[in-house]
């Protein structure tokens, strides 16, 4: 598994941004050990999606290229697709909720993607967008249960540990386990010793549960802030892959949420998302005790004006 | 004077950070240039006043040392000073309005600074500065007519250009014109053909009425976002300085300031403040021309909740 992210890492060059590593003297002392911050969120459309989005993309054949693509999401895989389709010059088609926020519509529009609309009440999206993609014989990118788009994710963690040097250990944050899964295969990968974390809201911990009783879990709707998470379980690709790879896994609650993402925003001046800052969020909150070189995902900062507001004023 | 901002440079080695340089295909592509964001809001204190404080500070005698050095600010200045005192184990005064947030009472206090409230209704910052400075036998650290303020401030734009290679425009905000000034004489020194352009709100455009007329103009209070500009005028050493080194002066409107933080917050995923925006600002809004090469210094990215929260949601 490990060789596909290389590969994948060789896929990207010249296409993914290779993204920053902040450190903070402050941090450092407020935990007790050496933090590096991967700032996703200064990745392409500004979450890591892109790098899964182009790796499963950019690998299709000439005729499933030219066929076009299809994605449903309303968050940042969206966008990814749309993007990586501008970028590769094929057609993408975006399912999205009609009740996505008008600023999503516009990007993913803007990346000149079709956006066709669904009513998340009365509508399901995988139908919807299984309807098409056989009506029209295009290929599904799926958000994370898919082997190269986990390669894709894993990519961030393998520049990680080229630019800090090997870490001891490393804290991502858990949706639907595409992050984790690639991001702990590259780790071990590098040094098998590295003790990798998944980190979940408490208000959507199925990954969690599904880690601690070895059964797949699910949890639908979480209320939690942290929206990048709200996926509904692990997947049939994704579940054996954290099981195998992943050290443990540990939850944060929403305030802790939010303050991680007022302690980036306030001390760090970084932009992150409420999903993206899990991993900070562990550490601040000291459910999780860092080795002494300790890498965090940032995994992307596309937050709206309302909720950072929100957060700001919490 | 370039002489100067070298030796700064090699002063600061080892205390203060070396900030990234930012880039954007997205903001490159609006303007039609290449433009590289030098991140001075990752600078230590979240500004890049640390860098003046460091080299006045640290040049002082030993006798100097001792006895303690004093700063009036209610702003940056106030912190970088602290912190220097701080890690220079120098004992720190720092004269400060009594209605200074908390949050930078607490934060000047927390690097171990004495700190002395002043009522700004009725009485002078400068007259009771003054008066503790004699009766303590303490060196006062001006905010910007220095020359060490000024060199320690250049050395920004000395690594910006180490950084991204000779450029061919400099934009940077002007307050006081420390930060315009270093940064004016450090472009030149490098590349004499760099276009160098201070940038001020237009409720705050002495400096630009200054620089026209050759004449000091003072503008006070000014009903300005940017406080870090709220600067009554440019000082006798800055004033001088930037007739000599500065190519030019313009203003942008509250708007263009709101717009290009809310540029920094969505699309860079950087936390900028107000003042720190201006050469942004002045990019984004058309009131320059960027050429093949520009920098543009965003200087600091210390904004508290009620005011992003108000620039977010405008």
């Amino acid at each position: 598994m490990f060789k596909t992210i290389i590969n994948a890492g060789q896929r990207l060059k010249g296409h993914a941004n290779i993204t920053p590593v902040m450190t903070s003297g402050t941090l450092n002392n407020l935990v007790g050990a050496e933090i590096y911050l991967k700032c996703e969120n200064f990745q392409k459309i500004g979450a890591f999606k892109f790098r899964g989005a182009f790796n499963s993309i950019s690998k299709l054949s000439d005729k499933e290229k030219l066929q076009g693509v299809i994605a449903y999401s309303s968050g940042n895989h969206a966008q990814a697709v749309a993007l990586v389709g501008k970028m590769l010059d094929i057609h993408t088609t975006i399912v999205m909720p009609n009740n996505a926020p008008a600023t999503k519509l516009a990007a993913t529009k803007g990346y000149g993607a079709t956006v066709i609309k669904y009513d998340p009440e009365t509508e399901s999206r995988e139908d919807l967008a299984l309807k098409i993609q056989e009506e029209q014989g295009l290929t599904l990118i799926p958000p994370f249960d898919h082997l190269d788009v986990i390669a894709g994710q894993g990519t961030a963690t393998l520049e990680l540990f080229d630019q800090a040097g090997p870490l001891d250990m490393l804290l991502t944050p858990c949706g639907g386990g595409g992050l984790l899964s690639g991001s702990a295969i590259a780790a071990k990968g590098v040094n098998l010793d590295c003790t990798v974390i998944g980190v979940e809201p408490e208000l959507a911990d199925d990954a969690c549960k599904s880690f601690k009783t070895k059964t797949l879990h699910t949890v639908k709707n979480p209320a939690t802030i942290a929206d990048g998470t709200r996926t509904t379980s692990l997947g049939k690709i994704t579940f054996p892959l954290v099981l195998e790879y992943v050290n443990d896994m540990v939850t944060v609650s929403e305030e802790d949420i939010i303050h991680a993402v007022q302690f980036s925003f306030f001390r760090m001046k970084l932009v992150v998302e409420p999903s993206g800052v899990l991993g900070l969020a562990a550490l601040l909150s000291k459910r999780v005790v860092p080795k002494e070189k300790t890498g965090i995902i940032l995994s992307g900062g596309n937050i709206d004006a309302e909720t950072m507001a929100m957060i700001l004023n919490s």
